[in-house]
């Protein structure tokens, strides 16, 4: 029954049944964490053959002739690269590699603009007032690195087609405007898949900032729920088009592919970008770790190995998306306190409870022993002006603990509603 | 006998010989590199039972919980750091853990000095005419870092005892120092390691800067080459002593006890500077590469594993030390055209020239097949005022091939001293 729709006599008699409930999942002293987006046991498990792929048997002798285990061949394993060329869609020559960490890759580039710059424009730390456009909600990782840096998030509408690029395309007319991020794929935490529309319009952006720059993480590029995976229309190839290839750093990781911490990561840019980066990583570092990569590659093999990995996890967690669903239907369909996504990939549900009830909900779940990922986290600086969204990780818990951990949810979001309704 | 005693006829009839028996060395067509200090085949097999140490039976779960497959644990294994302060004689609680790159540490430090400063003051970024204090001869490495950020190089020589810290105590009267690059143990490539006073000397100095900083890096803390490693006084002890602890960052890593390019780094600092360094990598990295620290620590086991580990290093290495310093002494004793360093660890034996004559040894060896160190290579900006330093690399070659190359380096050295002198 529609929550919007009940007199005060009637929400008072449900919210009695809710706190019945409630009390009910207290007593059970559940203790799960849902605040990230982490792989589960099993997921993990996939990976363990990489472990001990390599021996003192193992030939580490590269084509080109050095040891893999010796220093040298600053920018890794070319096979590796191919690898990454193909799930991010961008041309091997210009991809970089980096250590375990994506975002430590986004970091140092923001970190080069900001001492280096771009497009020969001054240093980002040598000019003021500088934003930066965050579609949200987001990934909060993301602002996390923007704000160190001392930028002013600037938040973008996520609509389904992607951020709103009405208000994209009004806010790069600002030249202090240096960037936005982007999931452009399965988005933390919408999933939404950015529209050929979308993707077009980021190719033919005319952002008043020459050193303006897109931050194209691909983060769950491969991570599909379905057997008819959403196409995303390549950036690399509009812009290589548009002639607008320097706007955008290309990123991807694998850790959600094999071990996240222990995976690895790259970048891809254009020409210009390319020999600016590739000067700082090799005054960074030596190399990235050759050992890790040619684990990787022996594993995954090339692409199709990459998809066939990505297929073992989907069946490992396709169920529990399914389980979250199927809970968040039963529970608060056409009751009028929550709407939230059905995403097609990527590692996370995102649902808009009644504005004002967000923390409410986070908050009564922890102290019934859920933890959620806290309210307010997937905009800059954790401020949600509407305090709605909670963003849902379904991928570590089992499904009988997801099941109970979300009726607990629907029970919170339900009581939270009630209580706003009551004033 | 004495080149620099003999007549232009005698040199004229000594370079004879020395043309005729750099020929010799021409038709063999060696084909050697010795730029760079790696280690060799052998020395990376001793860390070959670490590559298949973990597999699917591992216990991967640690102490407190986390899998050390999954994200989480953002510092890394306690242990690991545990094993990291015996190495750098500081306090286990104040190690941070990297990546595969030492370097790579430094490289974060300095661009965290860049964009937020140290010690409250504003960042490097925001004031001008930056210097960089640069003992040399040094590490090419260290210098390419402080030169890619836009510092001024300040050459200090090297003395006996460390960098002549009379130049050190009156060049930071200027407040435009900013740091200095030291690499306290079997300095890169001096060989040297800081006397004791030289280490009191660094823990008391007041430098005009606040936000002047000393990069410790010892890269070598335990690769002795004899049955009596040189000790080094523990400038952490010093400092803390001095109350000067802020104005340290140490680095250490494995790179040379276990693999390239796929060991672990560290660095370690006090309390105001472990909170910024801290802050800075929990936005940049979720979490070092937790498996190979496990790999590591399950090999390693503890500090004196990695001291059993280097004795491994040295029964392969010290015969090719001593290779190289025969032929140095046999063929140019008594000469007057060259001085060299008979380093007890480390990774380098140092070699002065005539001045005015290493870019043309280094020329005269490649041109027969032996690849060096690039004169002035060990000079910031690759310009040793001298022309007489050459860095030669011992570790990679095999012992026949050292003999080889050294004789061929010790005719080029004659053959060079001979040109100068005969005008």
């Amino acid at each position: 029954m529609d929550f919007t729709k009940m007199t005060g006599a009637e929400l008072l008699h449900e919210k009695e049944a809710l706190d019945g409930r409630y009390a009910a999942f207290q007593a059970r002293k559940l203790n799960l964490d849902m605040t990230r987006g982490k792989p589960c046991a099993e997921q993990l498990a996939l990976s363990n053959p990489m472990l001990d792929i390599l021996n003192s048997q193992s030939d580490f002798r590269s084509p080109d002739g050095p040891d893999y285990r010796n220093y040298g061949m600053g920018n890794g394993l070319p096979e590796v690269r191919g690898i990454f060329a193909r799930m991010m869609g961008v041309d091997a020559g210009h991809v970089i590699l980096g250590g375990n960490s994506s975002l430590n890759m986004m970091f140092d580039t923001v970190a080069c603009g900001m001492t280096h710059g771009f497009a020969g424009c001054r240093p980002w730390a040598g000019q003021s007032g500088l934003k930066f456009l965050c579609p949200s909600p987001g990934y909060d990782r993301h602002f996390l690195v923007t704000d160190y840096f001392g930028f002013e998030p600037v938040v973008i509408p996520m609509t389904e087609d992607g951020p709103d690029m009405d208000a994209v395309e009004e806010a790069v007319k600002d030249p202090a405007v240096k960037g936005i991020w982007c999931v452009p794929k399965y988005q933390n935490p919408t999933g939404v898949v950015f529209s050929d529309e979308t993707v077009r319009r980021f190719a033919h952006l005319k952002p008043a900032a020459e050193d303006f720059r897109i931050f194209w993480d691909n983060a769950y590029c491969v991570h599909d729920l379905t057997d008819t995976p959403c196409r995303l229309l390549s950036l690399w190839d509009e812009c290589a088009s548009a002639g607008t290839l320097e706007s955008v750093f290309f990123f991807a990781s694998t850790s959600k592919i094999t071990f996240p911490g222990a995976g690895l990561a790259a970048l891809a840019c254009g020409d210009e970008n390319y020999r600016e980066l590739r000067k700082r990583f090799g005054v960074q570092i030596i190399s990235p770790d050759k050992l890790n990569e040619f684990r990787h590659l022996l594993f995954l093999k090339d692409f199709d190995g990459v998809l066939a990995q990505m297929k073992r996890h989907r069946a490992i967690i396709a169920p529990k998306f399914q389980a979250v669903e199927d809970v968040l239907d039963r529970e608060l369909s056409g009751k009028h306190v929550a709407s939230w996504s059905n995403p097609k990939g990527g590692y996370f549900i995102s649902v808009d409870v009644m504005r004002g009830c967000a923390r409410r909900v986070v908050s009564l779940c922890s102290a019934a022993g859920v933890k959620l990922t806290p309210a307010g986290a997937t905009y800059p600086r954790g401020n949600d002006p509407h305090d709605a969204n909670i963003r849902v990780a379904p991928t570590c818990p089992s499904v009988a603990e997801l099941k109970q951990a979300m009726e607990l949810f629907c029970v919170a979001v339900q009581i939270a509603a009630a209580e706003k309704l009551l004033g």
